[in-house]
């Protein structure tokens, strides 16, 4: 296991319980040490770990994607031996995949990648996986994921990428399901009425045609402060959303919704404001509007 | 029960199966002979069903929203007594739930709006339920929905009307739900990778983030028909989404998500695509693009 952060920590226990031999290489000596409090042993450099055995290896990344990703996939292709396998569990984009398949598949080193959702809890007890890459070898490493994943909880998908580019469209799924959840909750929150915001999840999470474990971890947010007053309105995004848009535009395919979610991402992380200050400022220009002014320079 | 169509029989059913004497009217009389087969009392007039006892009555309607609805509760509260109990089940606007209960209070009938969800199953075997009305007169009905929803699966909202809005804000988070699976399957199906698009709604539901009643019911019409060739894409609505955009703006919010699921629903039923004859002439006046021309009139 390559990467022990909230991911790779959770998945080397899982496999751990399930009595397989886990050796680790992180940078923190904190998740090193954590991994071999487990049963699972530590290494401190990447060249140690690969050479601490001659026989077939299985070579399990958990980076965060691109460069990162990219380059120590590039340092194991150089350490690892033909007939070893490499799995890139992490977000990579599928066209990275696409390409570090390629690589391995020069040196012989048949690569997997694997799309992984459920969150750490799923890393941890269960996980749902999508993997792509060579049909013929998959086998080789199919017992994994019976074990790590829930029932019925991976699925070969095909060619290299394949994996990947499926996680991809679940993350734009997933984005339009948040943003439909955050608008109907928001006008609940504005409206006349006074409902009991976290009761409202609870009661959509029992019989509803909304129930769904984004709305079971919307009652939990809610349970734990229903005016999210120590929340911030930004939301981040770590990129399969806009690759989802990406692919969309390549495909001239039209997906308004996950669309309109990226911006609103987007949208919230824009501090400057800049296109709303124009148009602010055009209003008064042609209509004499008033534009709200700052006091001061901030 | 007033109204014993899909929604209305199955609740008729899933009380009878309870012990509830259920007493049914509808113009239709193959409903009516369904219900007694089950044990239930057809009547086929209204005026029959409500004279057919002189206790405190409580009666359901479960009718198509709009006029129908209104006219029948006019209907009922000229035949009704100070303290029966009338219940709009179906999905009605909150607005008109409104002015239901202030006609409704002018005759001491205690009136109650419930939007219920979980489709025709939920009717049946346990459904998820939202109810506004006075709520120092709830207890009189609670029991019901003990008895016909799932565990957990109803919640007394607030004041009149609060009941039908929730099940609209319900709906708009639905119409978002759905039109983000259907864009992100719509890219996996027609991208350049070979999905077995069962298979991934099944893997989406064991394990991942976007599990969901919806991504089961996915799964379930993909191994019917994963090419959907029978289907027509046009997808009517019937209310619900409308009316949480009018919310939207009526509290000016941005919604976007919800906004984009109603206009693709619009979108999807316009045969004429004025807009668009429009938009691809105009590219032919000024640059000379080709319009893609019809052999003749249809």
């Amino acid at each position: 296991m390559v990467g022990l952060g909230k991911m790779g920590l959770n998945l080397a226990y899982n496999l751990l319980e399930n009595n397989y031999l886990v050796k680790g290489f992180d940078m923190d000596e904190k998740a090193l040490s954590s991994l071999q409090e487990k049963g699972g042993i530590p290494y401190k450099s990447l060249e140690k770990l690969l050479g601490s055995s001659t026989t077939q290896k299985i070579v399990w990344l958990m980076l965060p994607s691109g460069n990162i990703t990219n380059q120590m996939i590039d340092k194991c292709l150089n350490l690892l031996s033909p007939n070893d396998i490499l799995i890139d569990g992490g977000n990579s984009k599928y066209t990275d995949s696409q390409l570090n398949d390629l690589k391995s598949k020069e040196k012989n080193i048949l690569f997997f990648d694997v799309g992984t959702s459920g969150g750490i809890s799923g890393a941890r007890n269960g996980a749902c996986m999508m993997i792509g890459g060579e049909a013929s070898s998959f086998s080789l490493i199919e017992p994994i994921f019976k074990t790590i994943c829930v029932n019925d909880g991976y699925l070969f998908c095909g060619a290299a990428g394949s994996g990947h580019y499926l996680k991809m469209i679940h993350n734009g799924i997933e984005y339009g399901m948040m943003q439909s959840i955050g608008e109907g909750f928001n006008i609940l929150y504005h409206s006349s009425f006074d409902y009991d915001l976290e009761k409202v999840a609870k009661v959509f999470n029992h019989g509803s045609v909304i129930r769904s474990w984004l709305m079971e971890l919307t009652e939990n947010l809610l349970s734990d402060d229903a005016e999210l007053n120590l929340v911030e309105g930004t939301i981040p995004s770590s990129g399969e959303g806009k690759w989802t848009i990406e692919e969309m535009l390549k495909l001239e395919l039209s997906a308004p919704v996950i669309t309109q979610s990226l911006l609103t991402r987007y949208s919230s992380m824009d501090e400057d404001k800049y296109g709303e200050k124009i148009i602010s400022s055009l209003r008064n220009q042609f209509g004499g509007h008033e534009v709200n002014k700052r006091s001061e320079l901030s």
